[in-house]
């Protein structure tokens, strides 16, 4: 399969697509794993639904903010609740931008206007605040408050990168995507390899995500389990199981494999191998 | 979810992925079953990358044939082989004609440049050949015949309904798609009606593809098992499984079942529930 055959939309829908298929992935929603009130249909559906605005961002024909919020708009139309919002707000600069580098120039160049419809698209989601002292996505006044402040998307995100990761990359040059990307080179093609690339991100950065649901020591506890299940002293699917039950769900590290696997399709990585 | 809201290309691709992801479905690739050749994900890319061809069929902007055979183009370039070449041959008809009664008209005016362009689509495929007299797919000297012949593609379809149940669809106003259809409507929304209306289907209805693979006694054993399954006397899981160790794989009763979520979608059946 050459990856130049396919446009950028394309390349970012497989991408969610190979994320969410990948099995076992402990604590989210897989093949073979639901919640039980987002379950894999609402992933793939969101993937389906999300189309024209990821057809959008591969052809930079708007705004980052204005992207995010189309994209989480359309994908919101069934019972699932949030499914990709940490995924867009990674992968609509990185397709703007054909790439890291551009994308970096991309989140540096947002407005004031995207900060208000990346807000509007917030408040379509459930997603926890991003920090304690975050502008208040229910209140009314934050997008005056936006205004007031002059504060760009970019800004939000360096607001939130000590405590979120996805935000993070934003303001790092997406290091962790980068990083994540050369992880998959390195375990070679195919499905397998996301799998092993998704335990060894698990293993070596605590998900901001668990942190804010579940408090820094769960998020700990996951990433040495994690390690113990690389080095083969515990059993991946109990490990998954366990997760599942307590519903520690890695949403955060999920959203980083997902733009990593972009990444890598797009300089020709294989997934079907 | 207002199906209203969505157009006919991603009401097609939504029935595609609640076919494929519905569990279990004795011997097809579902959630939890690949074949080691033809996996869930080469299903979803086909899902995804068939989508200008689906639109188009949704717009009626372009012949059936030419559409089929798109569709068929985009979603071949990954190592799966040939995932939806039947659903294809529904759905198209079911797009542009909005419906079952419109679908009958389309068909009806198919051209020989039609049935041209679906022998092309054909090849493109490994799909086994519809019937013993059929017209060579490997013969290239068929798309002569054709024009020689002066046969359309309703003409084609009416040559192979006798042992093709896809093909039949076409001649018969789609009965079966609507009977299905109604079955879904009467086990309810949400997923376990679609395993609930395949495992119908399969108990009622010979699958022509299982009878040209394994022949007429092989097909007439799995509807026996199905039946049994459904009054409680056999495993359902145990019946996937043996079906899959032995590759009896009833493709044409899948091509039927996203035929007949794509009609349900239309009007108005609920898959989020």
């Amino acid at each position: 399969m050459n990856p130049g055959e396919l446009n950028r939309a394309e390349l970012a829908q497989l991408a969610m697509m190979l994320e969410v298929s990948a099995y076992p992935k402990p604590g989210n929603v897989d093949r073979c794993h639901d919640y039980p009130d987002t379950r894999l249909e609402h992933f793939l559906a969101s993937i389906i639904l999300a189309r024209p605005a990821l057809q959008r961002a591969g052809e930079a024909s708007a705004g980052v903010g204005e992207i995010i919020y189309e994209a989480v708009d359309l994908s919101s139309v069934h019972s699932g609740g949030n499914t990709h919002f940490g995924a867009f707000i990674l992968l609509v600069p990185l397709m703007m931008g054909g790439g890291i580098s551009g994308a970096t120039r991309v989140v540096h160049e947002t407005t004031v206007d995207d900060a208000v419809d990346f807000y509007r698209a917030f408040g379509k989601t459930k997603v926890r605040v991003l920090s304690r002292d975050e502008l208040d996505v229910n209140d009314p006044e934050v997008y005056e408050e936006l205004r007031r402040r002059g504060m760009n998307l970019y800004d939000v995100m360096l607001h939130s990168a000590s405590n979120d990761m996805v935000a993070r990359e934003w303001v790092n040059g997406f290091a962790l995507t980068r990083r994540t990307a050369d992880r998959l080179w390195e375990e070679g093609c195919g499905r397998d390899s996301i799998v092993k690339t998704f335990l060894w991100l698990l293993s070596v950065e605590p998900d901001t995500f668990v942190i804010k649901k579940h408090g820094q020591d769960t998020a700990w506890e996951v990433m040495t389990k994690a390690m113990e299940v690389r080095e083969g002293l515990r059993d991946l699917e109990t490990f998954d199981a366990e997760c599942i039950r307590k519903r520690i769900n890695p949403g955060s590290i999920a959203d980083i494999i997902i733009a990593s696997i972009y990444v890598a399709l797009c300089e020709g990585w294989q997934w079907d191998c």
